[in-house]
């Protein structure tokens, strides 16, 4: 029998939701090569109304998803914040962003800033520069593209990130799909309510 | 010319949306009175996901919408909590049930606990059980189904409040829907991004 290797391709949707920027990066992960299929920056601060933003990132992410029909989607996630009331508003975007992917049974995984610092560079302490040359060079994006999607850093960062773990056996914050979970426990998610 | 006495008809969805329960009431304000059309509560204790959790509050929010077709959603929304990690989570749920709302385009309008309180006791450092008490008289609830849908209490007392205040000229943390937004607005909804 011949020698097979396994090439599964997987695009992976990496998002940053913030209340001010939504960032995002898609990648297509073949083996254990990845390449930059797409990225970009969603100026929310144009929009006066917080509910416009939110649903702004929700009918962003959807279009994403259409469009590039990822496998997989991370997200960078920061658990702790300088105060309550930042925190709550950042909940809510990320809250949107996940309902998204949710909606489109796309497995979620989340990353905090600082593994996926270490996950890129190395260094849990690495600046988002060093974070965006790591990126820049792996892969192979023009300097001027990465400057002008400087925004979009943390988001590829979350893909390339989730890239990496994915060759990995254990995953944090894992979610497998919740039609794979409806599947599984029909019992429960038919229940009442 | 006969006196004429405007009857505006208004479906009022009040939602109080947690990480461990759902609650919502639905209300027809009819001139200046109300009367329950619905109440219930959503258990969310029982999804071991985070995700799930989310996605329920999503499709659970989006079919009691389709159900009732309400005019407006008030959402019970704490602006203060014990700590960022609460807050976090407790933003992701409101988030959720923002978007379910901005998605049918049903405008929202926030009121915080102590609001909801006053609006209905008069008193802003009332129990549960006392909001609980002056709805189940206000809107003629059989006291054994006000305590079956405890839950419920804060989801109504926020479409009560609501109710009260469509009578007065000023509404906080008010929402003009979104397709309002985007008549008026077309260049900036439309713009990149």
């Amino acid at each position: 029998m011949a020698k097979t290797t396994s090439h599964i391709e997987k695009i992976i949707l990496g998002v940053d939701p913030g209340t001010q920027v939504m960032g995002y990066g898609v990648l297509r992960a073949i083996g254990n090569k990845a390449e930059l299929i797409a990225m970009g920056v969603i100026e929310l601060k144009k929009y006066e109304s917080h509910y416009l933003r939110l649903g702004k990132i929700f009918e962003r992410i959807t279009s994403i998803i259409d469009a590039y029909k990822p496998d997989e989607m991370a997200i960078e996630a920061p658990f702790y914040g300088k105060n309550v009331q930042s925190m709550l508003k950042l909940g809510r975007a990320q809250g949107v962003a996940i309902t998204a992917a949710i909606m489109r049974d796309i497995p979620i995984t989340e990353y905090e800033p600082k593994k996926i610092k270490v996950a890129i560079t190395g260094n849990g302490s690495a600046s988002k520069e060093q974070v965006a040359g790591m990126l820049q060079r792996m892969l192979k994006i023009n300097a001027s593209d990465m400057d002008i999607q400087r925004d979009a850093t943390d988001a590829l960062g979350a893909a390339y990130c989730h890239f990496i773990q994915m060759g990995k056996p254990e995953v944090e914050h894992r979610f497998s799909s919740w039609k794979d979970f409806v599947n599984k426990n029909s019992d429960k998610v038919h229940g009442n309510g």
